[in-house]
C-alpha cells in the first residue's frame, strides 16, 4: 500500500483504468473538479477506460447523457458498467416470458424492457395480473409508495417461488455533505429478512461486475489482469471487489474515505488498495512534463 | 417435550400463566374461539395470568379495551405486560428531559407522554426543534411517511448521537389468513443496519419481556419460576425466551406453528417446548369434570 | 454522557454499584493498580457493591479466591454474579435429569453438579452415553481437543435436540497488552452456524445478568435502578446491557476502551455512558477529604 | 421449474456440462453408482464438462488422482475448477513476495508454491519471521493444532493488515451417512469475527468460480452462457450460483437435498434450479435408445 500523490503516474502503469462514479467522478454537486483533465489524458494516450457503477435507476445511454449535461462529453453509453445491465444480462438469459414486476421509478425499468417481457411497476401489480408475474427486480428507491408497494412486494414473494433480483446492492447514497437516502439496496435486505427468501444481487463487490466490464474489453482485445486498475472511494466495495477480482486497486479520498480516517479505516477493515490518492485528477502540471 | 391434549392439565400444573396474544388468544378475524372458557377457569382457580405481548402500537389500557370490545372482559390493563412498557420504563429511568421523537401513530405515543418529555412525530421533526431531540422511538408501522420519514431519521441518527429504542422487535405481523405487513421491528433493523449504530431492542425473546411480568407478581406475592408457565405460539420469541429465562413453555399450534410442521420446527431450530398442545382454549369437556 | 474525573463522585450518587471484573479492577497483568482503595471507601461507606461477569470458567467461589490471591480480600463469594451462574440457575430449573455434557475445563463445571445431573465432558462422550445426554453447555476455552470435541459436538447437535446453553458470550479475552484468546463465545457461534439450530446465551449486554444481580439485592432490601450504577470498559457488553436494563452507566477507559477512542466509538456505536472516567479508583486524595 | 427423469435428456440440450463433485459425482464412500456412464456418454457424444468444486485440500491433478482411483479415469486436471485455484491466482496476480501463512496439510500448500512466494504452515510462523508473512491463506481444516494454531492466526492478523484469502466457503462437509465435520471455511469465519476485518472469500455460489469455468472453455472455443447449464446437489451453492452466473441448473437429489424435502426448501429459501433430477447418472435404458 504505497501513497502517490501523482495520479497521472498511477495511470502510466495500466492499459486500463475502471474507474467507480460516485465519490470519483462526481459527487452531489457536479463533477469533482478538474476530472475532465484525467479523461482527456487518458484520450490522448489511447488508454481505456469504464465506469463500474452500482446504478440501476437509468440506462447505460442516460447515464452517459448525464455526464455530458455537466460537461463530461468524453464518457460514451458504451464506456459504463453498472449493476443494472447485470440485472438486464440476468433477465435475458433466465426469464423468458411472463412479467417482471419491479421497484423503482418507469425509468429505471425501460432500459430493461424486450420483447416477450413485460415490466409492469408493483404499484400496478394486483389480483388480476399477480399469476403471470415471473420476476421481481429492485431498482431504484423512488417511483413507487414504500408503505404500501413494499407490504404487496412481501406478500407477493410468500405467495409466489420467483426470482428476486437486487440491481443495486447499495444500502444508502449520499444526498449532499451532510446527508444521505436509503438505497434500495438496503429496502430490498429488509424485504429480504422479512420474507426469508435468498435474493440475488448484482453490485460491487461481487466480482460479476469485474468481469462483466473484463468482458467487455476482451471483445476487441486481449488484456491482462495485471494491466487493469480499479479507482474507487469506497473500500468495502471498490477496492475489496477490485481486489478479490485480482485487479491492482487505487483508493481516492474525494468521497467516502476521508484523509484524516485512511489509516484508521484500512486496520480495521484489512482491505487494502494497491495506492492511495488524493483523487483520481491529473494536475496541469503533470500534464506540463 | 409432550403433546398434551388437555390444556386445563396444564394449567393445573401452576400458579401463574402468561399468555401470549396473537394466535393464542386472538388472530386477525378475532378472539380464537372458546378462549374465554379458559380465562373464566382461571377466574374460577383464582389463577393469576398476565398478556405478555410483543406490542407497542397502543398503551395496556387500549390493549385492554379491544379484549373488552372483543368480548373478553376477563383482560384487564393491570394484566398486559407490552413492550411498549418496557419502552416506557427506559424513558422514564434514563430520559430525563428533551424532545422524544417517534415513529408510529399519535395514539402509541400517547401513553409514554409525561412531565418533563415532549413527544413528536418524527413527520414534526425539524431544523427548528432537532436539537432538542434527546431520543427516538421506533413504536408502529403506521402514521407516518415511510419514504420521507424514515431518511429523516436515517440523517438524525447520523448527525446526533442519541439512543434509538426498538419498542417491538417483531419484523412481520399477520393481517389475515395469507397477508403479512412488514412491522416496525423490521424498519427499524432497516434503519439500523444504513445507520450502523446499535440501536436498544425490547420484546420477546429478549428476559426483560419475562421479568416485567415476574415484577408484577412479585409485588404482592411469593413465586417461583417454576410455578409459571408460559404459553405462546412462536417458537423463536415465546418458547425461545421462555425457556431462557427458566419458566416451563406450552407450544400451541392455533397461530404460527402449525401442527404438520412443528416436529420439523423444533428439530431444525433446536428450540423446545415443554409441552405442545393444539391450543390454549379449556374444553366444556373438561370444564364438566 | 459526562467526563468526570474523579470516580469517586460518582460513587457517590448510587447505592449499589456494578463492576466489570476484566479491564475494570484487574487485567492480565493482576489488579488495576489502587483499585483496593475503591473497595475500601465503599466498605466505609457501606455501600453494595456487586461484580457481574461474563465469566463461566469457575464457579464464584473460586473466582473470589482468585481476588484474594490478587490481595483483594473485599470481594467475597456472595458478591459475584456470573454469566456461569445464569447457566447453573437454568439446569436447576429446566434440566432435571439426564447427562449434561460440557465444552470446558472439570473445573468449569465443577459447580454446576448437583444431584440428579451427572456432568461429562464431551471428550468422554461417545456412543455408550450419548442417548442420556440431556444438555449441552459451552463452559470455556480449554479444557478439550478443538478438533475432536467440536466436531463430536456437531454431529451430537445434529442427531439429538436438545439445548446448547452458551454461558459466557465473549468471542475473545485479553491474553497480555498486545496478544488475546479466542473464547468459549466465539467458538459457540461457529458450531451454532455450522449446526444451524438456535442456542441459549447467557452474559452481557443481555439484561438477564443485570436482573439476577438486582434480585439479589431485593432479598434483603427495597432498591430502585435509579440508584444502582454499572461500571464496564466495554461499550457493547457493560454499557449497552447497563443502559437497557435502566441503569445509570460509567465508561472507564482502563481497558477496552482507549482513552484516544472513546469519542470515535461513542459516536460510532451509539451506545452513551451516563459518565466516561478514567478509571474505577478512588484516589487518595478524594479520600483525604 | 421441472421435474425430469432423464438426466440424458437434459444433457443433450446443451453444449458444456459443470459438475458440482460431491453429492453429484462422488459421495463418502465412493462414486455416485453408475455416473461413469455419464461421463462415457459426454465422452461419445464430444460434449465438453468440468468439475467446479469447491475444495481447496488439493491441487487439481491431485483430484483428478482421487477420481482415478475410484476408477473414473474421464476426469482429467485440465477438466477441474477448484476453490484453490482461484486463490492461486489472486496470489499470483496480488502477492509478489514473502511469506504465504496458511492452515491446511502441507499437501494443501504444495500447489499455491510458487518461484517469489514461500509458503510456511501457521503452526511454523513465529516471532522471527513474523514480519516476512504477506498474506494469510484458510486451505483445510486439517493440518494444524485448532486451538494453538487458530489463536496464533487470530494475534497475526489483529497486528498485522494483510489480505487473508478463505479457498473454500463451505462450513461443513459430509464424513458419513450421519455424520458432517466441520470445514475451513466455518473455522475462517470464526476468525474473521474474532479479528473483526473483511476477508476474501472463493467458491461457490460465488461468481467468480463460474467465470474461472466460463473462461477455461472461452481459450479455444466461442460458448454462451445459453450453452452451458450447472449439475449440483446443494441449492444456496451450485444452484444460487449458477443461476446468478446466468447458466440453467439441475438439482440432482443425490446428495444434499432430499427427494422428500425438495419442495419444502426450493420454496422456503426461493431458489430455483431449472430442472430437478433424480440423479446425474445417464441410465443404461436411455442408452440403448
Amino acid at each position: 500500500m504505497r501513497r502517490i500523490d501523482n495520479f497521472k503516474s498511477i495511470i502510466d502503469r495500466y492499459e486500463v483504468v475502471f474507474f467507480d462514479a460516485f465519490g470519483v467522478i462526481k459527487n452531489y454537486s457536479g463533477l469533482v473538479p478538474g476530472i475532465e483533465k484525467t479523461f482527456a489524458y487518458l484520450e490522448s494516450e489511447n488508454k481505456e477506460y469504464y465506469i463500474v457503477t452500482n446504478d440501476a435507476s437509468r440506462g447505460p445511454s442516460q447515464l452517459a447523457e448525464s455526464y455530458h449535461r455537466m460537461g463530461l462529453t468524453a464518457i460514451t453509453e458504451n464506456r459504463i458498467v453498472s449493476s443494472g445491465m447485470l440485472t438486464k444480462e440476468y433477465l435475458d438469459l433466465k426469464v423468458q416470458d411472463g412479467i417482471v414486476a419491479y421497484l423503482g421509478t418507469k425509468n429505471s425499468a425501460h432500459y430493461i424492457e424486450r420483447s416477450g417481457l413485460e415490466v409492469l411497476s408493483m404499484s400496478e401489480v394486483n389480483e388480476s395480473n399477480m399469476d403471470k408475474v415471473s420476476a421481481l427486480i429492485f431498482l431504484d428507491d423512488e417511483g413507487f409508495d414504500w408503505c404500501e408497494d413494499l407490504n404487496k412486494t412481501v406478500n407477493l414473494l410468500r405467495r409466489k417461488t420467483i426470482p428476486a433480483i437486487v440491481a443495486n446492492t447499495d444500502r444508502a447514497y449520499p444526498l449532499s455533505a451532510s446527508n444521505v437516502s436509503i438505497a434500495i439496496g438496503g429496502i430490498a435486505a429488509m424485504v429480504e429478512s422479512v420474507v426469508g427468501k435468498q435474493f440475488i444481487r448484482f453490485g460491487k463487490p461481487d466480482s460479476q461486475m469485474f468481469m462483466f466490464a473484463y468482458d467487455l474489453i476482451r471483445e476487441y482485445r486481449q488484456i491482462s489482469k495485471r494491466e487493469i486498475v480499479m479507482v474507487g472511494d469506497t473500500l468495502n466495495t471498490d477496492i475489496l471487489g477490485g481486489n478479490k477480482f485480482g485487479l491492482d486497486t487505487v483508493l481516492v479520498l474525494s468521497g467516502n474515505t476521508l484523509a484524516r480516517d485512511v489509516e484508521t479505516r484500512v486496520t480495521a477493515t484489512g482491505i487494502m488498495p494497491t495506492y492511495i490518492c488524493e483523487s483520481a485528477v491529473v494536475s496541469l502540471d503533470e500534464l506540463a512534463f
